[in-house]
């Protein structure tokens, strides 16, 4: 029996599962920022048309994923499983997406660090030869996740500069066993994009109790994955064009370059956030962007095509998740941090 | 490379992860049921000597935990994972325990179908080869469950004969590449337990929008899946010795019955319901258990038991789940059903 598995907490992929096609939808706010020209889909209004704030999500979740099957090739009838989550309770936005789409569905929930949850499960049963086509998806929004964990919306209350703002958005990835028939880009052949490894986190809390504070609170276990990561592939961190954390924000951004240099590890020069990739300054977020759709729609945007074009060859994405709950916090707990990495490469 | 899917949704383990641990915790109530001989401990008092409900509950799914690797042999620095859920928001159960055990984590959220959706993924990556050990779990409160989508406790309210009772409980699994060591049971050696097949489940919505009707809103996805299982797997009912449902309870049962028979399936002399097996029914507890901790309790307890014993040689366990919200229901939604199947055999 072949192993798959290097080191403490790696899984090696040896049949390199193909991402074969991704889209992000996004609202409004996150299409005036910096990341816009990668987004397929930029709303006008954030309710989408529909009556409730979380049927708006899973509708944003639904479009990205029939978009991304559309930029793949394929149709929802060769889809073996979708693996999704959000971070409504329950999952209502992935579980109510999953009913329209009448596909086998295995729900996830790692707080804003699905996104990589999803994909490592997804590359391992390709990988594995359990499935031949699977959908790896995630979202949030701003409005659903602003009622349920902090203050009704109509409140208007105020945010301390270290809070950050959930993404409205959602990010979709087909990843299958066959690669994709040669496209073009801009006159030269798009890369073919290949799921290599992928570290699986283990919670690390740092004792914070300030939900305003959620980078400080994520960035210890983004540390210990990064370096774990490193560890068992024995790589440097400059074998990557790009490291990608989750969404720590500016505040956890900082947090994590200045612990990994304690650790004598250097990420200056690949080094960034989705969180604080997301927003202008002038754009009032503070801190940055958060939630799952954040590491989801800049992954299926702006990575996914930038990887396609050759532009980035060797990525490594770590989502990061906040594992606090909507009372664990009121019953005076600290806030569980957690990573999970994948490394993508376009060959 | 080798495929290890056979039909539309149903995953083949031709290394056949072996199952060498587990043990059901489980609360008062559950422990005066007709499952009680089964159970590895019964609380005497569910609050488990915590100030809150999420925390009795975490505590109860760290204890079932701790005794499955016990009772497997291993210690928590073998395992490789964790999949684990339950059903309060943001799985609250799962992540403090998997934050006290450090071991990495992947949260999971099918609802009453987590056990079957935790032992999926748990074989799939034993087969693989990307782990030796996992641990495989779920865990649901009654107390937790009920002020979060029912009633606070304290408002006593009148429960209609078609509801169900939260099971107070946890199960635990250890899955390993490894057989476990010859043990001898009543002077007879013990079988070995090794997953052989799983069906991955896709939503039926039966358009039941009654929170007091969860059998009857999950039944038709049951259905769905055993149907499913059966025809990829070209089997027959009267191959398993026993096809146990997750918690349907008694309501739920008789449809997934009646639906079968319809179908010129007759399950009648292997089927039961892990809800309508929990309680006696002067326990009051009306159509049965329901809950993650349900089904999880009892596989893990008298299924685990009974297989390593040699008394039921091949099981089929399909847990349930009811994919509604907190507040989907008031949005005026119907409750989306999933059920997993999962195919055990002793050896």
């Amino acid at each position: 029996m072949q192993i798959n598995r290097i080191g403490k907490q790696t899984f090696v992929f040896h049949n390199e599962p193909n991402i074969i096609g991704a889209a992000a939808v996004v609202g409004k706010k996150e299409g005036q920022g910096p990341m816009k020209k990668w987004f397929d889909v930029i709303l006008k209004d954030d309710s989408y048309g529909e009556k409730t704030w979380e049927k708006s999500e899973s509708k944003i979740l639904k479009k990205a994923i029939l978009l991304a099957l559309e930029n793949a090739g394929k149709t929802k009838e060769q889809i073996d499983a979708i693996l999704s989550g959000d971070l409504i309770n329950q999952l209502m936005s992935s579980s109510f997406m999953a009913r329209d789409l009448q596909i086998p569905f295995l729900g996830l929930y790692g707080a804003c660090s699905t996104m990589t949850e999803s994909l490592i499960l997804g590359a391992v049963l390709i990988d594995g030869g359990y499935a031949q086509n699977i959908i790896a998806a995630a979202s949030s929004h701003y409005c659903t996740a602003e009622r349920q964990f902090r203050m009704p919306l109509e409140h208007g209350n105020q945010r301390p500069p270290s809070a950050q703002w959930t993404v409205t958005g959602a990010g979709s990835m087909i990843l299958s066993n066959q690669i994709r028939s040669q496209q073009m880009i801009a006159g030269e052949p798009a890369k073919n994009l290949v799921v290599t490894h992928a570290t699986v986190g283990k919670i690390v809390d740092a004792g914070i109790k300030d939900v305003n504070q959620m980078g400080a609170a994520m960035a210890p276990a983004t540390v210990d994955t990064i370096m774990q990561h490193l560890k068992d592939t024995g790589r440097e961190p400059s074998y990557y064009d790009v490291i990608l954390s989750g969404d720590l924000g500016m505040v956890g951004k900082k947090i994590v370059k200045d612990l990994l240099l304690k650790e004598n590890i250097d990420v200056s020069t690949v080094y960034d956030d989705c969180g604080a990739m997301m927003y202008e300054k002038e754009q009032d977020a503070h801190s940055g962007g958060s939630g799952c759709g954040c590491s989801a729609s800049i992954f299926s945007g702006h990575i996914f095509k930038e990887m396609r074009q050759g532009k980035i060859r060797k990525a490594l994405l770590i989502s990061t998740g906040a594992l606090l709950s909507t009372i664990s916090s009121q019953q005076g707990e600290s806030i569980p941090g957690i990573a999970h990495a994948v490394a993508v490469e376009g060959k």
